[in-house]
């Protein structure tokens, strides 16, 4: 059994950004070395999320219009959590999307459908903030 | 340590629909002959969800009616995704009930709690889709 | 590879309840001995919740108000499941904050951001509940 580790930063330019990071998690998979197990893939902020879906820019729109009506950012004084923050709605925004996915590894790949692709969701950026890669396996 | 894979195939009679599908994951649990790791359970397409609820027909007609509410499927126009597609509402919903669980295996079974049962949620169906079955233990 | 099993009990004096249960967690990743894996904590019960968020109570108030206006428990006769029972609404607010969680465990520790901390997300209690945590590794 072996264990592989990589952190990602990301500093976006807007509070609220979607950022396909399929790429950067095969990379990490190829550079692991395993061939079978899982890989887990998670914001390690709580105002992020990492989650699967369509990359399709509508799509994304869709999201932000959607996350707004559901979790609005304002007014800010809506919620307590705001007493010297402002991202109350991060952090619900955040248990919707979800703060992981597993995804499984066959044969060194990723072991996705035909759409699946990886996704970072910003929802209080314009700062650093990190995206964990664990893989265990074999 | 040893793994093992399935690929599960459904063809729903409606756009949506909640199949029990604990079953067929204590099958290919059986199958691949582990007894102490985790199964990952996951839709192989972003239109569909796999979680973990109650088997019980009235809780699945409150779903219905409660995603109908928060991510509602009609006016197809209300969603920038629907410029050649209809299923942007789908997308949404499967944010809310999840991609994938993952449960526990010991002793060679499901460790689960009195009524835990996995569904596969559909939410744009009436074709061919996929679920995929990841265990990993010893 | 090694596995390890422990289950916490919880009887929360109210309907809804939020725990901070890191600590927990903590201790059974010292007691299975596991330096590199993963761990995953998950509730046993379908009207309750585990996931991972801030430890602010402000904001635990803040998810109080807001899962209460996107699945309100009253009436209790707006829900089909609701025949016997007065808890569908559990059911669908543990849908948006998640059965489960995974988390990295790296050098014997759970590898987290600055703020991640986990919770036990109680939606029908003031009885006998369960969280199973589950830990593979080396």
């Amino acid at each position: 059994m072996k264990s592989f580790r990589k952190v990602l930063h990301f500093n976006t330019p807007n509070r609220r950004n979607y950022l396909n990071i399929t790429s950067l998690v095969n990379e990490a998979l190829l550079e692991s070395g395993i061939q079978e197990g899982m890989v887990l893939v998670n914001a390690m902020h709580i105002t992020a999320s990492v989650f699967i879906n369509d990359d399709e820019s509508g799509l994304h729109q869709d999201f932000e219009k959607w996350l707004e009506k559901l979790a609005p950012e304002k007014p800010h004084s809506q919620y307590l959590h705001n007493g010297y923050e402002d991202n109350a709605d991060a952090h619900l925004k955040r248990q919707i999307m979800g703060r992981e996915v597993v995804v499984a590894i066959t044969k060194g790949k990723l072991d996705f459908g035909p759409w699946e692709q990886i996704f970072y969701g910003e929802f209080d950026g314009m700062r650093d903030k990190r995206v964990l890669i664990k893989i265990i396996g074999y």
